[in-house]
């Protein structure tokens, strides 16, 4: 081989990484700081899941694993949303058949790493924090965290798939011209449980995303294959609602009791779960450039990090890969593909930040809005009629390859749109030429 | 002393922090990594000079350094522009008698520090860089440059005043919520040197602040009182007019008698300079929270590195500091005293940062722009008219105590009814009555 490879990092991206390494017959070594997850006791928060959709199957595929993970996914057909008083409402991500998919993020990495291994291509190695990184030389120290050894290696090419934190970025950081950003929101989340009842069954629908919207903060639950639900509470710290205002069991009880009593029936450990779960900051990272002279590049969350809100930070990680590989093909100096792989990708990492931003007030806040709805409704249809001309924005990201800062783009101009056509008092239930008649200037295409 | 302080850093703003809390009456200990400045031979780029202005003075005077520090001051009243003819054009800066003054950067520390000193209340420390931060603790350990020798002391309170790549502002990016932003311009800069000419004369005017602006890029020439001129050449690095296209002797000789041909025959000593001096890039910080539980305090650069163009950098620091010596005067609970500064000062960071972007375009490009002028005195006029209730955005900065964030705010209003006046036809020759009719409805105030 004429690259020595290091991927830092065995996390989700990672070891999708390794995978497409292998099967261009490169030999990599792989060190992540964590132990190996199927050596050790799953700990509490095993259950936490993904929303697996058409950008991370495409990539997938490419290295033969869409099968493997496609067992372990549970479709959801649409966002389910309940108000306060217990009433449902389902509102479809797509059109027919188009839908997302409840996957176990830990099932996901683990069989992500077996296959890596069983290639043969692969060397793992666990609980090895990266603690030195030579950047001039690609020369790397490890420390086990169990024993203290210190192993180092000089690499010809380096991954940081080192994750939000990652410790190859921080070293890229010190160096001139790296622009870099890290940005809390002001809310942070909390984990929580929605157990089996009985014979494995699920509580509620599994068959949809659950949301609670309640504006500036919000209750989801997405469906695991052992007929629990994880919950997940998105809430400001500071404020009344707020978490740092929730402190005793009282205040949490008389909280559900208040905004999710439909969701609390279901929720027999809220309490002890509510005491052992952490809750956790939401972050966001932006920085450039991702390559240092052809010898690191930072893929996945190193490099662009976002808020969980459009189910698309891993498959984002995963969508990376898959086009550093076309990248890889196209130009066969590995210097060349790095630098175009940064520059080309660095927009999307942007796009898909904003949106995922942008996001989390659509599923706290607008889905429960009747101007949002009447928009999105008018969409969907406008879509029916004009096709791939007119995408709604939730479709471009999640069923589609369109790259995210286009869609991003494009969902500003479609939002504008879609505000004139219904001031104009355009609706789903307008007639097909009617919608016609008024898109048709918008999207400059002829009958 | 109830409170044991520190300050890390013994730059500019470290060093007048140290006379503020002296005057206070506390004990110090001020740790720096370099060497002592008035102890060591003077490097080259001793002459470095920085523009101090209103804001600057004020904050001395607290302390009673004004004084000394005026002798080192050498006025500029305007911007001498120099077009590539060799064709000078005065601009005031502001009113008669409103200028900046080119102040020797070491020579101001090195002031400042022996006034701290001689307070007897301010322990200094050189060559001590700090190596560990314990954040819970106020645990700090400094590690000498020279002997290896580790000092570990904790400390009540602790002021990172340690620069722009501020140790302390890494300990706490590690810590949840800690925003942090840094982003490096795509220009560069390069110090030169127009040395004096016989018997200490300057080879230039020495009542302004000189420009070269070339649209791009730019040559600035700022006076020392020993009759040199620092020159500070301003350009992106790449491009055809960029630093890494300028390599050989001849591409360097060849591009100044180009595009700063009046310049280059003051400079004799260009190409050593040119090989000499580095080329640096241009940073700016942005971070919050700068309080870290009462404990730890962000100061200047480590707080909001700027770029240099609106000459504010050192001044925004000083003005923190008086600032915040205000702020402990009003609570006498520092731990309050911390967390009303850092939100009242955040926002002001901002805007001194968002100024300084925006001046190196004004220095560069809309100097030399016949609209931008003409917008300009068009603004000193309705200032002469209005007094008060209408100051030029560089008076507000300047020339005034004015928050940078409302100085900020201010000037992109005015610019917009600038860009409207100018559009009816008015200018600085119009009469009085006719520019009165046309602002009052702006300033909403009756004659």
């Amino acid at each position: 081989m004429e690259n020595k490879v290091c991927i830092v990092g065995a996390g989700l991206v990672g070891s999708l990484l390794a995978n497409y390494m292998a099967k261009r017959s490169i030999q990599v070594d792989m060190f992540e700081r964590r132990p190996d997850m199927r050596r050790t006791d799953i700990p509490a928060g095993r259950s936490i899941n993904l929303a697996m959709s058409d950008r991370g199957w495409r990539a997938l595929e490419v290295v033969g694993a869409e099968e493997t993970i496609r067992e372990l996914a549970i479709p959801m057909h649409g966002r389910l949303m309940h108000d306060v008083e217990g009433n449902t409402h389902f509102m479809p991500y797509g059109k027919e058949g188009q839908y997302i998919n409840s996957v176990s993020r830990g099932e996901l990495n683990m069989r992500l790493l077996s296959l890596a291994e069983k290639t043969g291509k692969v060397n793992t190695y666990f609980d090895e924090r990266c603690t030195n990184v030579d950047l001039d030389n690609g020369t790397l120290t490890f420390t086990n965290e169990n024993t203290g050894v210190e192993t180092t290696n000089t690499y010809d090419r380096i991954f940081g798939a080192d994750g939000a934190f990652s410790a190859i970025r921080n070293a890229m950081m010190r160096r001139d011209r790296f622009n870099y950003s890290q940005y809390y929101i002001t809310s942070g989340y909390k984990e929580l449980t929605m157990p089996p009842v009985p014979e494995k069954k699920w509580a509620i629908d599994n068959g949809a995303l659950h949301i609670w919207p309640r504006k500036d903060f919000m209750l989801i639950a997405l469906p695991n294959l052992d007929g629990s639900f994880t919950c997940t509470l998105f809430m400001p710290f500071d404020g009344e609602e707020g978490f740092d205002n929730l402190k005793t069991h009282d205040q949490v009880q008389a909280f559900f009791e208040k905004y999710f009593p439909d969701a609390l029936q279901h929720m027999p450990t809220l309490l002890e779960d509510w005491d052992s779960n952490a809750t956790s900051p939401l972050m966001t990272v932006s920085c450039n450039p991702w390559n240092h002279k052809g010898k690191f590049l930072l893929m996945g969350d190193a490099a662009h990090a976002v808020v969980p809100f459009y189910g698309q930070g891993m498959i984002a990680g995963f969508e990376g890969v898959r086009i550093l590989n076309e990248m890889l093909d196209k130009y066969e100096n590995w210097d060349v593909a790095f630098e175009e792989y940064s520059k080309y990708r660095q927009p999307d990492g942007d796009g898909i930040r904003q949106l995922a931003l942008d996001n989390y007030r659509e599923m706290r806040d607008l889905v429960a809005d009747e101007h949002f709805i009447r928009k999105r409704q008018l969409s969907g249809k406008i879509h029916e009629i004009f096709g791939e001309n007119w995408m709604p924005l939730y479709t471009m990201v999640t069923f589609s390859h369109v790259r995210y800062s286009e869609a991003y783009a494009k969902g500003q101009w479609q939002n504008k749109v879609l505000n004139e056509l219904v001031a104009t008092g355009l609706s789903k239930d307008s007639s097909e030429a009617e919608i016609k008649a008024a898109v048709m200037p918008y999207l400059k295409v002829t009958n």
